[in-house]
């Protein structure tokens, strides 16, 4: 079992009597050659991300670590990932088409990520961030809601869901000229409306486009 | 249970000796109406959703139907997506940024969903397209191929899974250039490249970033 400590944690009754291969945070290398080191002796090895392995998680960088041609079978479970989750939280958000996007950089260099915020917002795409403050890496998320304060309406609803689906989650809902910085942190995911998502009852909503009140008479559920 | 029958019948064993509620495509508005209805007249009420329910699902018409200020409890249980599913069996094309974009006209117009393919591409997104194509309905398609030969190279890897994760799946990896309309259907999901995408063992890898060749012989697995 590879994975990053807090997380093999959090599977502790599922994973009793396995070998556990664990390291800190951003040791994502050294867990993906250790995971690939070890199938290519032989032995079955699991690979834990949270949320889907897939989205940011380290089902990539172990098949980018895999030499070509390798015997090593992988197979890549996939999961719920964070934006779904959070989505779930906050109501239905990600009802119509949406962006996701980190605001790491880490990797990816921030020219990079803001180009790609503001596509989004050009797009009218509902958008889930990722990553989106560090500690000391506060100027991708300032220049995001800057890029969105100046193109979707100020009350535009947005949704901040930190550790979603576990024990801590914490949910709050609030609007783009409302939000502030300080709320956000590193485990929140943030989730922002385009310009037809709504509030009710508390609850974030992006019409699929269902004429629902035209509809509603004439409905005759069976 | 409510649900679209076809998916009723999916889950056919975990719901035996439950009152069903179903009905055809293109009912999902009677569906949620029967749903709430049921809901508040007392009833415990499951409604059921091919995927994550909150993304292009029943969650987000079900709470359009809800009336303001209803006492009915609702919960919404977040699922694997489409695209995470498909990702799953291509690789892992979503490690990075990702747009997902639904190409069925029926609720969007057409000049919108244009729009929208657009700024994934000037955002350099991998893009995930939901509804690819109907029987008749071509046009969306032909124009989000258009919109992404025109601005991304020929050889970007574009992958092709149907029924993901179910019996019949159907897994297929393919260029910009050699996709074919005709090897796209309604129940495809497409996912297409971004510029970094690349293709290993007929795999589909967007790298994350992290510098994986110059590591390669400073990693010290654990």
């Amino acid at each position: 079992m590879v994975g990053y400590g807090p997380y093999l944690d959090l599977i502790d009754d599922l994973i009793v009597g396995k070998e556990r291969v664990s390291s800190g945070m951003r040791r994502e290398l050294d867990r993906a050659h250790a995971a690939v080191q070890a199938a290519e002796a032989g032995r079955l090895v699991a690979v834990v991300s949270s949320g889907d392995a897939g989205v940011y998680g380290m089902a990539g960088l172990v098949l980018e670590v895999l030499p070509e041609g390798s015997p090593v079978e992988v197979e890549i479970v996939p999961g719920v990932t964070a934006a779904s989750a959070a989505a779930a939280c906050l109501g239905a958000p990600l009802m119509n088409d949406f962006a996701v996007v980190s605001l790491s950089d880490l990797l990816t260099p921030l020219d990079v990520i803001e180009r790609r915020v503001q596509a989004a917002v050009d797009g009218d795409f509902v958008l889930a961030l990722y990553n989106p403050r560090g500690r000391r890496r506060v100027e991708p998320l300032r220049r995001t809601l800057a890029s969105l304060r100046a193109c979707r309406p100020a009350g535009t609803p947005v949704g901040l869901v930190r550790n979603a689906l576990r024990d801590d989650q914490h949910t709050s809902v609030t609007t783009l000229s409302e939000l502030r910085e300080e709320d956000v942190d590193m485990l929140t995911v943030v989730i922002v409306g385009n310009r037809s998502t709504m509030l009710r009852d508390g609850r974030m909503i992006t019409p699929r486009g269902y004429p629902v009140e035209a509809a509603e008479s004439a409905a005759e559920p069976s």
